[in-house]
Protein backbone atom coordinates (compact mmCIF):
# COMPACT_ATOMS: atom_id res chain seq x y z
CA UNK A 1 0.00 0.00 0.00
CA UNK A 2 1.28 3.33 -1.07
CA UNK A 3 0.49 5.98 1.58
CA UNK A 4 0.43 9.21 0.39
CA UNK A 5 0.43 12.24 2.93
CA UNK A 6 -1.72 14.53 2.41
CA UNK A 7 -1.25 17.72 4.66
CA UNK A 8 1.22 19.90 2.73
CA UNK A 9 -1.95 21.70 0.90
CA UNK A 10 -2.93 25.05 0.90
CA UNK A 11 -6.48 24.66 1.76
CA UNK A 12 -4.99 23.96 5.61
CA UNK A 13 -4.54 27.27 6.66
CA UNK A 14 -1.79 26.86 9.04
CA UNK A 15 0.06 25.61 5.40
CA UNK A 16 -1.39 28.88 3.46
CA UNK A 17 0.07 30.88 6.06
CA UNK A 18 3.45 28.75 6.23
CA UNK A 19 3.28 28.85 1.97
CA UNK A 20 2.75 32.90 1.85
CA UNK A 21 5.31 33.43 4.47
CA UNK A 22 7.89 30.66 2.77
CA UNK A 23 8.03 29.65 6.14
CA UNK A 24 10.62 26.11 5.61
CA UNK A 25 10.34 25.33 9.27
CA UNK A 26 6.58 24.96 9.29
CA UNK A 27 6.62 23.40 5.88
CA UNK A 28 9.38 20.84 6.98
CA UNK A 29 7.90 20.18 10.18
CA UNK A 30 4.61 18.96 8.59
CA UNK A 31 6.86 16.64 6.19
CA UNK A 32 8.68 15.09 8.70
CA UNK A 33 5.81 14.40 10.84
CA UNK A 34 3.83 12.32 8.02
CA UNK A 35 7.41 10.07 6.98
CA UNK A 36 8.12 9.51 10.42
CA UNK A 37 4.02 8.23 10.71
CA UNK A 38 4.59 5.74 7.38
CA UNK A 39 3.95 8.29 4.36
CA UNK A 40 5.69 6.61 1.49
CA UNK A 41 5.13 10.04 -0.78
CA UNK A 42 3.82 13.77 0.17
CA UNK A 43 1.45 15.16 -1.94
CA UNK A 44 2.32 19.02 -1.99
CA UNK A 45 -0.51 21.51 -3.06
CA UNK A 46 -0.55 25.63 -2.89
CA UNK A 47 -3.49 25.92 -5.04
CA UNK A 48 -5.55 28.53 -2.94
CA UNK A 49 -2.43 30.88 -4.31
CA UNK A 50 -3.62 33.19 -7.56
CA UNK A 51 -2.08 31.46 -10.70
CA UNK A 52 0.65 33.70 -11.30
CA UNK A 53 2.12 33.09 -8.14
CA UNK A 54 1.32 29.41 -7.54
CA UNK A 55 4.30 28.27 -10.01
CA UNK A 56 7.62 29.64 -8.26
CA UNK A 57 5.46 29.15 -4.95
CA UNK A 58 5.27 25.49 -6.16
CA UNK A 59 9.11 25.40 -7.17
CA UNK A 60 9.87 26.39 -3.62
CA UNK A 61 7.53 23.97 -2.09
CA UNK A 62 8.89 21.16 -3.83
CA UNK A 63 12.95 22.01 -2.94
CA UNK A 64 11.82 22.93 1.04
CA UNK A 65 9.88 19.33 1.32
CA UNK A 66 12.75 17.36 -0.23
CA UNK A 67 15.49 19.06 1.45
CA UNK A 68 13.44 17.97 4.59
CA UNK A 69 11.99 14.35 3.39
CA UNK A 70 13.93 12.42 1.18
CA UNK A 71 10.78 10.87 -0.19
CA UNK A 72 9.59 11.58 -3.86
CA UNK A 73 6.51 13.70 -4.11
CA UNK A 74 3.09 14.13 -5.36
CA UNK A 75 2.76 17.54 -7.00
CA UNK A 76 -1.09 18.20 -7.10
CA UNK A 77 -2.02 21.42 -8.67
CA UNK A 78 -5.09 21.77 -11.64
CA UNK A 79 -2.53 24.81 -13.47
CA UNK A 80 0.24 22.87 -15.32
CA UNK A 81 2.42 25.64 -15.15
CA UNK A 82 2.49 24.79 -11.98
CA UNK A 83 2.90 21.26 -11.81
CA UNK A 84 5.84 21.73 -14.79
CA UNK A 85 7.75 24.14 -12.00
CA UNK A 86 7.84 21.70 -9.06
CA UNK A 87 8.91 18.67 -11.43
CA UNK A 88 12.26 21.07 -12.86
CA UNK A 89 13.16 20.58 -9.16
CA UNK A 90 11.84 17.76 -8.22
CA UNK A 91 14.74 15.01 -7.45
CA UNK A 92 13.66 11.15 -8.05
CA UNK A 93 10.40 10.17 -9.51
CA UNK A 94 7.46 11.99 -9.37
CA UNK A 95 3.60 11.72 -9.16
CA UNK A 96 1.90 14.31 -10.98
CA UNK A 97 -1.61 14.85 -9.73
CA UNK A 98 -3.77 15.01 -11.88
CA UNK A 99 -4.71 14.16 -15.52
CA UNK A 100 -8.00 13.00 -16.80
CA UNK A 101 -10.07 12.89 -19.81
CA UNK A 102 -10.70 16.30 -20.02
CA UNK A 103 -9.26 17.48 -23.46
CA UNK A 104 -7.27 20.61 -21.96
CA UNK A 105 -5.91 19.39 -19.22
CA UNK A 106 -4.95 16.18 -20.63
CA UNK A 107 -3.02 18.09 -23.82
CA UNK A 108 -1.56 20.22 -21.06
CA UNK A 109 -0.31 17.05 -19.05
CA UNK A 110 0.36 14.75 -20.66
CA UNK A 111 3.71 16.22 -22.09
CA UNK A 112 5.31 16.50 -18.54
CA UNK A 113 4.02 12.93 -17.77
CA UNK A 114 5.86 12.19 -20.38
CA UNK A 115 9.20 14.75 -20.02
CA UNK A 116 9.81 13.28 -16.48
CA UNK A 117 8.84 9.96 -16.55
CA UNK A 118 6.73 10.64 -13.89
CA UNK A 119 3.99 8.41 -12.82
CA UNK A 120 0.36 10.17 -12.90
CA UNK A 121 -2.89 10.26 -11.15
CA UNK A 122 -5.65 9.68 -13.43
CA UNK A 123 -8.86 10.36 -12.53
CA UNK A 124 -12.03 8.57 -14.23
CA UNK A 125 -13.89 12.09 -15.73
CA UNK A 126 -13.94 13.99 -19.15
CA UNK A 127 -15.01 16.60 -20.81
CA UNK A 128 -19.05 15.79 -19.78
CA UNK A 129 -17.49 15.86 -15.90
CA UNK A 130 -18.02 12.80 -13.72
CA UNK A 131 -19.78 9.79 -15.09
CA UNK A 132 -22.96 9.39 -14.41
CA UNK A 133 -23.38 5.82 -14.29
CA UNK A 134 -21.01 2.79 -13.93
CA UNK A 135 -21.16 2.35 -17.78
CA UNK A 136 -20.05 5.13 -18.34
CA UNK A 137 -17.51 5.14 -16.08
CA UNK A 138 -16.14 1.86 -17.59
CA UNK A 139 -16.23 3.54 -21.04
CA UNK A 140 -14.43 7.15 -19.59
CA UNK A 141 -11.67 4.96 -17.67
CA UNK A 142 -10.78 2.58 -20.04
CA UNK A 143 -10.64 5.20 -22.82
CA UNK A 144 -8.60 7.74 -20.66
CA UNK A 145 -5.63 4.85 -19.58
CA UNK A 146 -5.76 3.45 -22.80
CA UNK A 147 -4.66 7.15 -24.44
CA UNK A 148 -1.94 6.98 -21.64
CA UNK A 149 -0.84 3.34 -22.85
CA UNK A 150 -0.86 4.94 -26.81
CA UNK A 151 1.19 7.65 -25.73
CA UNK A 152 4.29 5.76 -24.09
CA UNK A 153 2.97 6.11 -20.61
CA UNK A 154 3.35 2.35 -18.63
CA UNK A 155 0.81 1.01 -16.93
CA UNK A 156 2.54 0.89 -13.62
CA UNK A 157 3.25 4.92 -14.04
CA UNK A 158 -0.68 4.86 -13.98
CA UNK A 159 -2.70 5.41 -10.79
CA UNK A 160 -6.31 5.29 -11.62
CA UNK A 161 -8.71 7.24 -9.15
CA UNK A 162 -12.46 5.85 -9.93
CA UNK A 163 -13.83 9.15 -8.61
CA UNK A 164 -16.01 7.98 -5.37
CA UNK A 165 -18.78 10.02 -4.59
CA UNK A 166 -20.75 10.94 -1.11
CA UNK A 167 -22.48 7.86 0.28
CA UNK A 168 -25.23 10.79 1.78
CA UNK A 169 -26.29 11.57 -1.86
CA UNK A 170 -25.05 8.91 -4.13
CA UNK A 171 -26.00 5.56 -1.77
CA UNK A 172 -24.64 3.22 -4.40
CA UNK A 173 -21.59 5.43 -5.30
CA UNK A 174 -19.17 2.97 -3.62
CA UNK A 175 -20.16 -0.54 -4.31
CA UNK A 176 -20.12 0.94 -7.95
CA UNK A 177 -16.35 2.23 -7.45
CA UNK A 178 -15.76 -0.98 -6.14
CA UNK A 179 -17.27 -3.12 -9.36
CA UNK A 180 -14.87 -0.14 -11.22
CA UNK A 181 -12.14 -0.92 -9.92
CA UNK A 182 -12.59 -4.71 -10.10
CA UNK A 183 -13.50 -4.32 -14.42
CA UNK A 184 -10.42 -1.54 -14.78
CA UNK A 185 -8.27 -4.27 -13.32
CA UNK A 186 -9.06 -6.69 -15.21
CA UNK A 187 -8.83 -4.86 -18.18
CA UNK A 188 -5.43 -3.32 -17.53
CA UNK A 189 -3.02 -6.01 -15.72
CA UNK A 190 -0.62 -3.77 -13.63
CA UNK A 191 -2.66 -0.61 -13.37
CA UNK A 192 -2.47 1.03 -9.74
CA UNK A 193 -5.89 2.19 -7.88
CA UNK A 194 -5.59 5.39 -6.00
CA UNK A 195 -8.24 7.22 -4.12
CA UNK A 196 -8.52 10.55 -1.98
CA UNK A 197 -10.89 9.98 1.36
CA UNK A 198 -12.35 13.83 1.29
CA UNK A 199 -15.26 13.07 -0.45
CA UNK A 200 -17.07 9.44 0.29
CA UNK A 201 -18.33 10.97 3.90
CA UNK A 202 -19.20 14.00 2.53
CA UNK A 203 -22.04 15.79 4.38
CA UNK A 204 -21.83 12.86 6.91
CA UNK A 205 -20.99 13.14 10.91
CA UNK A 206 -17.91 11.91 12.35
CA UNK A 207 -16.45 11.38 8.93
CA UNK A 208 -13.32 9.15 9.79
CA UNK A 209 -15.24 6.00 10.61
CA UNK A 210 -16.59 6.39 6.94
CA UNK A 211 -12.78 6.90 5.48
CA UNK A 212 -11.73 4.06 7.08
CA UNK A 213 -14.16 2.19 6.42
CA UNK A 214 -14.01 2.87 2.95
CA UNK A 215 -10.44 2.20 2.81
CA UNK A 216 -10.80 -1.32 4.21
CA UNK A 217 -13.32 -1.96 0.96
CA UNK A 218 -11.42 -0.45 -1.82
CA UNK A 219 -8.32 -2.38 -0.53
CA UNK A 220 -10.11 -5.98 -1.53
CA UNK A 221 -10.71 -4.48 -5.04
CA UNK A 222 -7.43 -3.37 -5.62
CA UNK A 223 -7.09 0.15 -4.32
CA UNK A 224 -3.28 -0.08 -3.22
CA UNK A 225 -2.24 3.84 -2.78
CA UNK A 226 -4.07 6.20 -0.61
CA UNK A 227 -3.71 9.88 -0.13
CA UNK A 228 -4.36 10.73 3.47
CA UNK A 229 -3.72 11.62 6.72
CA UNK A 230 -1.00 9.27 8.16
CA UNK A 231 -1.19 10.87 11.90
CA UNK A 232 -4.74 8.92 11.58
CA UNK A 233 -3.21 6.24 13.38
CA UNK A 234 -6.59 4.06 13.51
CA UNK A 235 -6.30 4.37 9.83
CA UNK A 236 -2.71 3.58 9.50
CA UNK A 237 -3.44 0.52 11.46
CA UNK A 238 -6.52 -0.98 9.69
CA UNK A 239 -4.68 -0.73 6.26
CA UNK A 240 -1.64 -2.71 7.79
CA UNK A 241 -4.29 -5.29 9.14
CA UNK A 242 -6.15 -5.01 5.70
CA UNK A 243 -2.44 -5.94 3.50
CA UNK A 244 -2.37 -8.94 6.16
CA UNK A 245 -5.80 -10.39 6.21
CA UNK A 246 -5.47 -9.59 2.14
CA UNK A 247 -2.42 -11.79 1.71
CA UNK A 248 -0.79 -9.62 0.36
CA UNK A 249 2.01 -8.78 3.29
CA UNK A 250 4.21 -11.90 3.25
CA UNK A 251 4.15 -14.00 6.78
CA UNK A 252 2.54 -10.42 8.58
CA UNK A 253 6.12 -9.15 7.98
CA UNK A 254 5.02 -5.47 7.94
CA UNK A 255 1.84 -5.86 10.26
CA UNK A 256 4.75 -7.22 12.89
CA UNK A 257 7.15 -4.34 11.88
CA UNK A 258 5.00 -1.78 12.68
CA UNK A 259 3.47 -3.44 15.36
CA UNK A 260 7.38 -3.05 16.58
CA UNK A 261 7.85 0.43 15.74
CA UNK A 262 4.82 1.14 17.74
CA UNK A 263 2.43 1.84 14.70
CA UNK A 264 -0.34 -0.07 15.75
CA UNK A 265 -1.36 2.03 19.04
CA UNK A 266 -4.48 3.16 17.46
CA UNK B 1 -26.20 -6.07 10.50
CA UNK B 2 -26.92 -8.62 13.86
CA UNK B 3 -24.43 -7.44 17.10
CA UNK B 4 -24.34 -10.31 19.05
CA UNK B 5 -22.54 -9.39 22.68
CA UNK B 6 -20.07 -12.08 23.60
CA UNK B 7 -18.86 -10.83 27.08
CA UNK B 8 -21.00 -13.28 28.94
CA UNK B 9 -18.82 -16.20 28.86
CA UNK B 10 -17.01 -17.77 31.85
CA UNK B 11 -13.47 -18.13 30.03
CA UNK B 12 -13.29 -14.16 31.60
CA UNK B 13 -12.46 -14.96 34.58
CA UNK B 14 -15.03 -12.60 36.18
CA UNK B 15 -18.09 -14.43 34.58
CA UNK B 16 -16.66 -17.41 35.61
CA UNK B 17 -16.77 -16.13 39.11
CA UNK B 18 -20.11 -14.61 39.17
CA UNK B 19 -21.64 -17.45 37.26
CA UNK B 20 -20.53 -20.06 39.93
CA UNK B 21 -21.17 -17.46 42.89
CA UNK B 22 -24.57 -16.64 41.38
CA UNK B 23 -23.94 -13.84 41.25
CA UNK B 24 -26.88 -11.74 39.64
CA UNK B 25 -26.05 -8.39 40.17
CA UNK B 26 -22.10 -8.76 37.92
CA UNK B 27 -24.21 -10.77 35.30
CA UNK B 28 -27.09 -8.60 34.95
CA UNK B 29 -24.54 -5.25 34.33
CA UNK B 30 -22.91 -7.03 32.14
CA UNK B 31 -26.13 -7.75 30.03
CA UNK B 32 -27.06 -4.01 30.50
CA UNK B 33 -23.73 -2.91 29.01
CA UNK B 34 -23.80 -4.55 26.13
CA UNK B 35 -27.42 -3.78 24.90
CA UNK B 36 -26.62 -0.08 25.79
CA UNK B 37 -23.30 -0.34 23.65
CA UNK B 38 -25.94 -1.56 21.20
CA UNK B 39 -26.11 -5.31 20.90
CA UNK B 40 -29.32 -6.88 19.75
CA UNK B 41 -28.62 -10.21 21.68
CA UNK B 42 -26.26 -11.51 23.81
CA UNK B 43 -24.30 -14.89 23.64
CA UNK B 44 -24.30 -16.52 26.93
CA UNK B 45 -21.73 -19.36 27.94
CA UNK B 46 -20.81 -21.17 31.22
CA UNK B 47 -18.72 -23.65 29.49
CA UNK B 48 -16.05 -23.72 32.05
CA UNK B 49 -18.45 -25.88 34.32
CA UNK B 50 -18.44 -29.08 34.91
CA UNK B 51 -20.47 -30.58 32.30
CA UNK B 52 -23.00 -32.05 35.39
CA UNK B 53 -23.16 -28.48 36.51
CA UNK B 54 -23.68 -26.39 33.06
CA UNK B 55 -27.70 -27.35 32.27
CA UNK B 56 -29.16 -25.98 35.74
CA UNK B 57 -26.27 -22.68 35.55
CA UNK B 58 -27.14 -22.33 32.22
CA UNK B 59 -30.90 -22.06 33.17
CA UNK B 60 -30.00 -19.73 35.86
CA UNK B 61 -27.98 -17.73 33.06
CA UNK B 62 -30.68 -17.38 30.89
CA UNK B 63 -33.13 -16.07 33.27
CA UNK B 64 -30.71 -13.57 34.60
CA UNK B 65 -30.35 -11.96 31.55
CA UNK B 66 -33.22 -11.86 30.28
CA UNK B 67 -34.45 -10.42 33.37
CA UNK B 68 -31.96 -7.37 32.97
CA UNK B 69 -31.93 -7.17 29.43
CA UNK B 70 -35.19 -7.70 27.37
CA UNK B 71 -33.60 -9.00 24.33
CA UNK B 72 -33.32 -12.74 23.19
CA UNK B 73 -29.97 -14.73 23.69
CA UNK B 74 -27.71 -16.68 22.06
CA UNK B 75 -27.47 -20.14 24.26
CA UNK B 76 -23.93 -21.12 23.71
CA UNK B 77 -22.02 -24.83 24.56
CA UNK B 78 -21.49 -27.86 22.98
CA UNK B 79 -22.74 -29.51 25.83
CA UNK B 80 -26.60 -30.07 24.37
CA UNK B 81 -27.95 -30.85 27.68
CA UNK B 82 -27.11 -27.02 28.51
CA UNK B 83 -28.21 -25.79 25.15
CA UNK B 84 -32.10 -27.49 26.31
CA UNK B 85 -31.87 -26.46 30.16
CA UNK B 86 -31.11 -22.44 28.84
CA UNK B 87 -34.18 -23.48 25.95
CA UNK B 88 -36.23 -24.47 28.49
CA UNK B 89 -36.90 -21.41 30.62
CA UNK B 90 -35.70 -18.76 27.63
CA UNK B 91 -38.06 -16.17 26.48
CA UNK B 92 -39.04 -15.06 22.98
CA UNK B 93 -37.27 -16.31 19.77
CA UNK B 94 -33.42 -17.90 20.80
CA UNK B 95 -30.40 -18.71 18.85
CA UNK B 96 -28.55 -21.99 18.91
CA UNK B 97 -24.67 -22.14 19.48
CA UNK B 98 -24.51 -24.18 16.97
CA UNK B 99 -24.71 -26.99 15.82
CA UNK B 100 -22.58 -28.39 12.36
CA UNK B 101 -22.06 -31.20 10.27
CA UNK B 102 -20.16 -33.84 13.14
CA UNK B 103 -22.81 -37.02 13.24
CA UNK B 104 -23.54 -36.39 16.83
CA UNK B 105 -23.53 -32.97 17.59
CA UNK B 106 -26.11 -32.66 14.43
CA UNK B 107 -28.53 -35.16 15.91
CA UNK B 108 -28.31 -33.95 19.64
CA UNK B 109 -28.97 -30.29 18.40
CA UNK B 110 -31.33 -30.62 15.26
CA UNK B 111 -34.04 -31.51 17.94
CA UNK B 112 -33.65 -28.52 19.94
CA UNK B 113 -33.62 -25.90 16.92
CA UNK B 114 -37.08 -27.55 15.44
CA UNK B 115 -38.48 -28.00 19.26
CA UNK B 116 -37.62 -24.58 20.04
CA UNK B 117 -38.50 -22.98 16.56
CA UNK B 118 -34.75 -21.41 17.38
CA UNK B 119 -32.42 -19.86 14.57
CA UNK B 120 -28.95 -21.93 14.91
CA UNK B 121 -25.11 -21.03 14.07
CA UNK B 122 -23.62 -23.88 11.51
CA UNK B 123 -20.53 -24.31 12.08
CA UNK B 124 -18.55 -25.32 8.99
CA UNK B 125 -17.34 -28.65 9.55
CA UNK B 126 -18.21 -32.25 9.76
CA UNK B 127 -16.56 -35.45 11.33
CA UNK B 128 -13.45 -34.93 9.87
CA UNK B 129 -12.63 -31.67 11.52
CA UNK B 130 -12.74 -28.01 9.47
CA UNK B 131 -12.10 -28.36 6.10
CA UNK B 132 -8.90 -27.89 4.67
CA UNK B 133 -9.87 -26.68 1.48
CA UNK B 134 -12.59 -24.24 -0.07
CA UNK B 135 -13.61 -27.02 -1.94
CA UNK B 136 -13.96 -29.12 0.92
CA UNK B 137 -15.52 -26.32 2.39
CA UNK B 138 -17.74 -25.60 0.19
CA UNK B 139 -18.90 -29.11 -0.01
CA UNK B 140 -19.11 -29.86 3.82
CA UNK B 141 -20.99 -26.21 4.24
CA UNK B 142 -23.60 -26.97 1.38
CA UNK B 143 -24.10 -30.68 2.99
CA UNK B 144 -24.74 -29.21 6.25
CA UNK B 145 -27.44 -26.32 4.91
CA UNK B 146 -29.28 -28.80 3.23
CA UNK B 147 -29.44 -30.79 6.00
CA UNK B 148 -31.02 -27.94 8.10
CA UNK B 149 -33.45 -27.11 5.20
CA UNK B 150 -34.56 -30.71 4.97
CA UNK B 151 -35.58 -31.13 8.13
CA UNK B 152 -37.52 -27.86 7.55
CA UNK B 153 -35.40 -25.38 9.22
CA UNK B 154 -35.95 -21.89 7.69
CA UNK B 155 -33.12 -20.21 5.93
CA UNK B 156 -33.32 -17.47 7.57
CA UNK B 157 -33.15 -19.20 10.71
CA UNK B 158 -29.48 -20.66 9.70
CA UNK B 159 -26.33 -18.30 10.28
CA UNK B 160 -23.74 -19.64 8.58
CA UNK B 161 -20.15 -19.49 10.27
CA UNK B 162 -17.80 -19.71 7.72
CA UNK B 163 -15.03 -20.68 10.49
CA UNK B 164 -12.16 -18.31 9.58
CA UNK B 165 -9.07 -19.28 10.53
CA UNK B 166 -5.56 -17.26 11.63
CA UNK B 167 -4.00 -15.49 8.90
CA UNK B 168 -0.81 -15.68 10.90
CA UNK B 169 -0.82 -19.66 9.74
CA UNK B 170 -3.47 -19.37 7.24
CA UNK B 171 -2.51 -16.49 4.84
CA UNK B 172 -4.92 -17.79 2.43
CA UNK B 173 -8.35 -18.00 5.14
CA UNK B 174 -9.64 -14.63 4.70
CA UNK B 175 -9.77 -14.61 1.09
CA UNK B 176 -11.01 -17.98 1.18
CA UNK B 177 -13.47 -17.27 4.04
CA UNK B 178 -14.59 -14.20 1.72
CA UNK B 179 -15.28 -16.79 -1.28
CA UNK B 180 -17.39 -19.19 0.65
CA UNK B 181 -19.60 -16.67 2.11
CA UNK B 182 -20.24 -15.75 -1.67
CA UNK B 183 -20.56 -18.91 -2.76
CA UNK B 184 -22.96 -20.06 -0.25
CA UNK B 185 -24.78 -16.69 -0.56
CA UNK B 186 -25.22 -17.56 -4.90
CA UNK B 187 -26.61 -20.73 -3.36
CA UNK B 188 -29.11 -20.48 -0.72
CA UNK B 189 -30.74 -17.21 -1.21
CA UNK B 190 -31.68 -15.80 2.20
CA UNK B 191 -28.85 -17.45 4.45
CA UNK B 192 -27.71 -15.57 7.28
CA UNK B 193 -23.93 -15.41 7.68
CA UNK B 194 -22.01 -14.81 11.50
CA UNK B 195 -18.54 -14.92 12.56
CA UNK B 196 -16.76 -14.31 15.71
CA UNK B 197 -13.64 -12.39 15.76
CA UNK B 198 -11.16 -14.58 18.06
CA UNK B 199 -10.11 -16.84 15.09
CA UNK B 200 -8.41 -14.38 12.56
CA UNK B 201 -5.80 -12.47 14.25
CA UNK B 202 -5.10 -15.76 16.83
CA UNK B 203 -1.16 -15.87 17.22
CA UNK B 204 -0.81 -11.81 16.45
CA UNK B 205 -0.02 -8.84 18.41
CA UNK B 206 -2.79 -5.82 18.86
CA UNK B 207 -5.61 -8.24 17.25
CA UNK B 208 -8.07 -5.60 17.16
CA UNK B 209 -7.01 -3.76 14.46
CA UNK B 210 -7.54 -7.14 12.61
CA UNK B 211 -10.59 -8.08 13.90
CA UNK B 212 -12.03 -4.17 12.51
CA UNK B 213 -10.80 -4.98 9.37
CA UNK B 214 -11.74 -8.33 9.11
CA UNK B 215 -15.70 -7.41 9.69
CA UNK B 216 -15.21 -4.61 7.56
CA UNK B 217 -14.18 -7.01 4.31
CA UNK B 218 -16.71 -9.68 5.50
CA UNK B 219 -19.40 -7.59 5.76
CA UNK B 220 -18.88 -6.64 1.70
CA UNK B 221 -19.29 -10.26 0.96
CA UNK B 222 -22.23 -11.02 2.87
CA UNK B 223 -21.40 -10.99 6.48
CA UNK B 224 -25.09 -9.97 8.58
CA UNK B 225 -24.24 -10.90 12.25
CA UNK B 226 -21.13 -10.97 14.26
CA UNK B 227 -20.14 -12.31 17.86
CA UNK B 228 -18.39 -9.11 19.16
CA UNK B 229 -17.72 -6.90 22.46
CA UNK B 230 -19.89 -4.31 21.42
CA UNK B 231 -18.16 -1.63 23.97
CA UNK B 232 -14.96 -1.89 21.30
CA UNK B 233 -16.54 1.80 20.04
CA UNK B 234 -14.31 1.88 17.23
CA UNK B 235 -15.66 -1.24 15.88
CA UNK B 236 -18.81 -0.44 16.13
CA UNK B 237 -18.42 2.62 14.70
CA UNK B 238 -16.31 0.61 11.61
CA UNK B 239 -19.77 -1.64 11.38
CA UNK B 240 -22.18 1.33 10.97
CA UNK B 241 -20.14 3.23 8.74
CA UNK B 242 -19.48 -0.35 6.50
CA UNK B 243 -23.41 -0.69 6.40
CA UNK B 244 -23.49 3.05 5.49
CA UNK B 245 -20.53 2.33 2.32
CA UNK B 246 -22.71 -0.41 1.05
CA UNK B 247 -25.94 0.55 0.98
CA UNK B 248 -27.83 -1.07 3.46
CA UNK B 249 -28.34 1.90 5.26
CA UNK B 250 -31.14 3.67 3.88
CA UNK B 251 -30.20 7.31 3.72
CA UNK B 252 -27.49 6.83 6.17
CA UNK B 253 -29.92 6.98 8.69
CA UNK B 254 -28.82 4.46 11.20
CA UNK B 255 -25.16 5.95 10.70
CA UNK B 256 -26.96 9.40 11.63
CA UNK B 257 -28.80 8.23 14.80
CA UNK B 258 -26.07 6.35 16.25
CA UNK B 259 -23.62 9.65 15.77
CA UNK B 260 -27.05 11.60 18.05
CA UNK B 261 -26.66 8.99 20.53
CA UNK B 262 -23.41 9.34 21.15
CA UNK B 263 -22.23 5.99 19.34
CA UNK B 264 -19.57 7.25 17.06
CA UNK B 265 -16.88 8.34 19.22
CA UNK B 266 -14.26 5.74 18.87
Amino acid sequence: MLIIGEKINSTRKSIDRAVRAKDVEVIQEEAKKQIEAGAHMLDVNCGTLDAQDEPATMEWLVRTVQEAAGVPLCIDSPNHKALAAGLSVHRGKAMINSISGETERFANVLPLVKQYGASVVALCMDDRGIPASMGQALEVGTKLVNRLLDAGVPVEDIYFDPLVRSVATNPETVLETLQLMEEMSARFSGLHFVSGLSNVSFGLPERRHLNRAYVVLSMASGLDAVIVDPLDSTLMALAYATEALLNKDRFCMQYIRSYQQGKLKG
